[in-house]
């Protein structure tokens, strides 16, 4: 129907599936004149470091700096955005970062070791990374909550020296995200963006130290670059476009689904919606929802494409189809707008995040919940994690044998190598067996 | 020199640092034609399927296959592998396996909540992937130990179906590596191998289930095909050559450390083993250790190329020194062969794995120490972990707030949702604040 708000499905069709994939595909673009904008960039910053970096940003972004030092946002600049904003963003930004420190603080990984009989010492030592720069984007897509869900899981994993770049086109750069980089604890920000700003920090340059770790997402070139230096430092995930999962008895305020619906479908055109209910008048009641509130929406023209093209109202047969179907989706936010959603719960196998229950709106995850508000996207909740302390931590392996523990090891590692053709293994073992 | 076996370096030269990036510089080849190959390929089995992956094969390994079904080993010829290696092989690859399970259910991680005083539930449900996929390369580099150490944290992890793969050229295959898949618990083997097998893996076939993740040494075939499906599925670490760093502090017997420097040097010519040590002496009775033992080596060609144009003795002014050369290097294996490795450890930033003691040859890790033998390479013990059960399991965040607690942070999401100018965030957030 070309005058449908949104595709109605159910999942009794003999060709549901088919359907369903069609509705979820969704493949990034890769483009070769952005691999080539960006490679040479890369290769321009790699050999002419800070002269580079400044002649781009120059270019890109419209500024007049003579040195990288003219982008460095200095502590007494972080400092005053605080004063910028209101109080009561201020207060915002400083409880969310609060509940996002202290939920995040329950992942740290902590190191272990443990002793055998004979005195033989194993476990993992765990420590932090080193330095890790952290991007965020310019512009409208330069989300302060952003800056707090990658920032402060950097800083509680404990890395030395996180640098945040983001571009400041024209040299404007909005308070609420230098705010939410002074309350994060981030050690530095530079006024840089685009692949200059991901070669400088995967490559170093005189005045800007190589990470090991680029996080945060970015557009087209970003993301390409990203994919660029993958390898030569770690990256985090390129995203796909966001998708929320309401899975509803059909018992919560048709209005407050629509809105859920509406949370997701206002940030892009490519963004998903999806609701699944065993109830088909309850899934009407929401479409009419949908009809009344979208003319109210600030941003109404996207959230409208977004649900006519990619959303979707699904009737079910029950609860169970809605959760084999959920995990078929492995969806990035799934809510369950049920009653006991902890019955539901065990079955849930793939989700980025899993909100509970009538009163846990994605929104609240997006800002404050405590979890972090980066996600897996485009099915990949099937083997990847929300952005955690874990991805700042990393691990070396402890092994200290004991001289009797040693020779018992050592028959068997001999064994093994000689059958693998690995002579030094098994002579370098065998140096250490004792009868 | 051009005679010389080994490069000796002295940390106290001006222009050390410089040499020392030279000696560690390796950048892994990429080749066109290769990649454009490997796109042929990839395309035939995503559209063709079982079809395309039975021509490969037949054509590559030279096979006579009628369908995939003649490439799967079925179970009863895995049990017969058991009986067809030696009892005293069976009885090592046993002891290595219950070793490194016993150690790696040290790492498996569990689900975790803790409940606010308002009632709201938050945590992570932790979970293991459905499927994966074990890449094993085929003739001499077809190692049973590395079948262990990828298929048991797996199985740990609670995988439900680990297919592996592994090319079977000529038909012919080891039967230890069939015994160390029965062995590990590994549920499907397929005797496939090369680009098609890692896109039947990634796509899926009529008869090969879709993976979510693809784990194991290849070629460059197939670490081109794992580097292109990366995103449609997870894939572990690209892998360059294997290096060890052993730290000395001159009163290990020399014979001892030469042989353990020759554990890696005789992998393929491009390993690395380098020697830290604050005595001149003592380097000098290694090099002639190296000397004397090199021709006795069934490897010796190998391992005197890595040795001459990789390897090196260097001296270091003291024990703090050897380790701030350590943590710059990042090794893969880091091998502590002193009185007291544990005064050492603390100040270690980046490694691997760490061999401490005398007693602690790098071989007993590669083999049944318990600890995997899959560790970071070229630097990346930066950002990177050995593999582990954590490579097997993921997350999704948990969200349950309370009526009381759902209005009080939706508050706190309100104000930042129209910071961002993402209005129906706020609105979602505001249906649920109760005064």
């Amino acid at each position: 129907m070309s005058d449908s708000i949104i595709t109605r499905l159910d999942a009794s069709q003999s060709d549901f599936n088919q359907r369903l994939d069609q509705l979820l595909a969704w493949e990034s673009v890769s483009d070769t004149r952005v691999a080539s904008v960006v490679d040479d960039i890369l290769h321009q910053v790699k050999t002419r470091g800070d002269a580079a970096v400044v002649e781009f940003t120059n270019k890109f972004d419209r500024r007049t700096a003579q040195s990288i030092s003219d982008f460095v946002v200095t502590p007494a600049q972080l400092q005053h955005a605080l004063t910028q904003i209101s109080a009561e963003q201020r207060a915002a930004l400083e409880v969310a970062a609060e509940r996002i420190r202290n939920y995040h603080q329950h992942q740290l990984q902590r190191s272990w070791r443990y002793t055998e009989a004979d005195g033989t010492v194993l476990g993992q030592q765990i420590s932090a990374m080193e330095r890790v720069g952290l991007y965020v984007p310019g512009g409208k897509a330069s989300y302060p909550s952003s800056v707090l869900m990658n920032a402060i899981p950097a800083k509680v994993a404990g890395v030395d020296e996180l640098t945040m770049v983001v571009p400041a086109p024209d040299g404007e750069i909005s308070p609420m995200v230098l705010a939410a980089a002074a309350i994060a604890g981030v050690d530095r920000v530079i006024t840089i963006g685009g692949a200059q700003a991901v070669a400088a920090l995967a490559y170093g340059t005189e005045t800007i130290a190589k990470v090991d770790k680029i996080v945060g997402p970015g557009n087209i070139y970003v993301a390409t670059a990203k994919r660029a230096v993958f390898g030569q430092v770690a990256i985090d995930m390129i995203a796909g476009p966001s998708e929320i999962l309401v899975v509803c008895d059909g018992l919560t305020d048709p209005d407050w689904i629509a809105m859920d619906l509406f949370s997701q479908a206002e940030h892009d055109e490519q963004a998903q919606s999806i609701l699944l209910c065993p109830d088909a008048d309850y899934l009407d009641k929401v479409e009419e929802s949908i009809r009344r509130l979208l003319p109210s929406l600030a941003r109404e023209s996207i959230a409208s494409v977004s649900l006519k093209n990619r959303g979707a109202l699904i009737k079910v047969a029950d609860m169970e189809q809605a959760i084999v179907v959920s995990n078929r989706i492995a969806p990035e936010h799934l809510e369950l707008s049920v009653a006991d959603p902890e019955a539901l719960l065990p079955k849930v196998r793939h989700a980025g995040a899993i909100f509970m229950g009538r009163f846990t709106p994605e929104a609240l995850g997006d800002y404050c919940a405590g979890p972090n508000h980066v996600l897996p996207t485009s099915g990949t909740a099937r083997f990847s994690s929300p952005l955690g302390v874990y991805d700042f931590q990393k691990r070396s392996s402890i092994i200290m044998c004991s001289a009797a523990g040693a020779s018992v090891l050592s028959k068997t590692a001999s064994v093994l190598a000689r059958s693998e053709y690995l002579e030094a293994h098994a002579r370098s073992a065998e140096y250490r067996i004792i009868d």
